[in-house]
């Protein structure tokens, strides 16, 4: 029996150590082609992507699709230190509800603290200036919310990487975007890799 | 008490002939990237979307995001007529689900024969070939299923329109199959007014 107890344990910690773990937050009015483009394409890179609701049930987005999250932020949060990467998705609501929530600038300061990779995409890199990592950073946003980014240095590309802080411009970006989360955690061989069958235009 | 009456039918009659009404059906195993950038895109540009699933309560996608349908498939089936636009995506698992659903081959039948749009991407061109529907069409498909494509003349664009019918090839072109429909129901010019928040790459 207690070579069961230590192949279980030895299970544990090989996950622990290998599998890349990634926390996308939905929160209702999250804009769904940048939340989900991540989670689909990081799972076929095969990281373990969680996805977290702020409140209870389903999730409606910005353009009414309803998703049911895998768990609730609470859960998240108690396993705040564990992520490799937190990915913020936009939309004008959603942004709204992830800058109210404390959970979620405590989940930015846990991941950003450990030099994980904290992510946002159209309006939600103004929940990271919010929360002072964009200070001096390289970033971008959405065009129509970039005035809000404050302390950051404002770049007009799709994706911008500047250390551990990724941030991008919105649903026509998420699936490079996407494709830039999956480098950042397993490198490029592998987001081609994924890419032979996603078939997108990089 | 009959004023409100006449402008209730009223109503209903302007719904009818100028809203676009588009079904994008969602089997379990569906391709979650390409089942959404449409639904999200088409909504942006004013479509009635309805999502439609061929199994009771929630469905699991191919990357494990579970949707909450907006109504089930008998029910589209009953509408049929009343569609403007049949979106059929891939996923593996979920084009066998479609082919092997008999409603899903009806609707495809009711949507073409009143001259309205018939969809698909990635594995599911197969489902409109096996229909018989890609005949002398030209029509493309994910690389990998194109042997499947009976009776088409295919080709390797990333989108590609012949009368009512429109077919693209992954995750990685579903934004840009999104706006061609767009394009198909309202035009060029709200195509590129949807496009100038959405920021895709077309």
């Amino acid at each position: 029996m207690r070579g069961i107890g230590y192949i279980i344990i030895l299970f544990f910690i090989i996950e622990e150590v290998c599998v890349k773990k990634v926390l996308v937050i939905l929160a209702p009015g999250f804009e769904e082609i940048e939340a989900l483009s991540p989670v689909d394409i990081l799972r076929r890179a095969g990281a373990h992507v969680v996805t977290a609701g702020t409140v209870d049930g389903l999730i409606e987005g910005r353009n009414r699709i309803r998703v049911a999250p895998d768990e609730d932020l609470d859960a998240a949060l108690k396993d705040g230190e564990f992520f490799d990467m937190l990915v913020l998705p936009g939309g004008a609501v959603g942004t709204e509800n992830l800058k109210s929530d404390p959970r979620v600038k405590r989940l930015i300061e846990i991941v950003n603290a450990k030099g994980a990779f904290v992510t946002a995409i159209c309006a939600a890199p103004t929940v990271l200036s919010n929360a002072g990592l964009l200070d001096n950073k390289r970033a971008t946003s959405h065009p129509s919310v970039r005035k809000e980014l404050k302390g950051a240095v404002i770049t007009d590309e799709r994706v911008v990487i500047d250390g551990n802080i990724i941030t991008s411009q919105g649903p026509g970006t998420a699936i490079e975007f996407a494709f830039k989360l999956v480098e950042a955690l397993f490198g490029q061989e592998k987001a081609d890799e994924v890419n032979r069958t996603v078939l997108a235009r990089l």
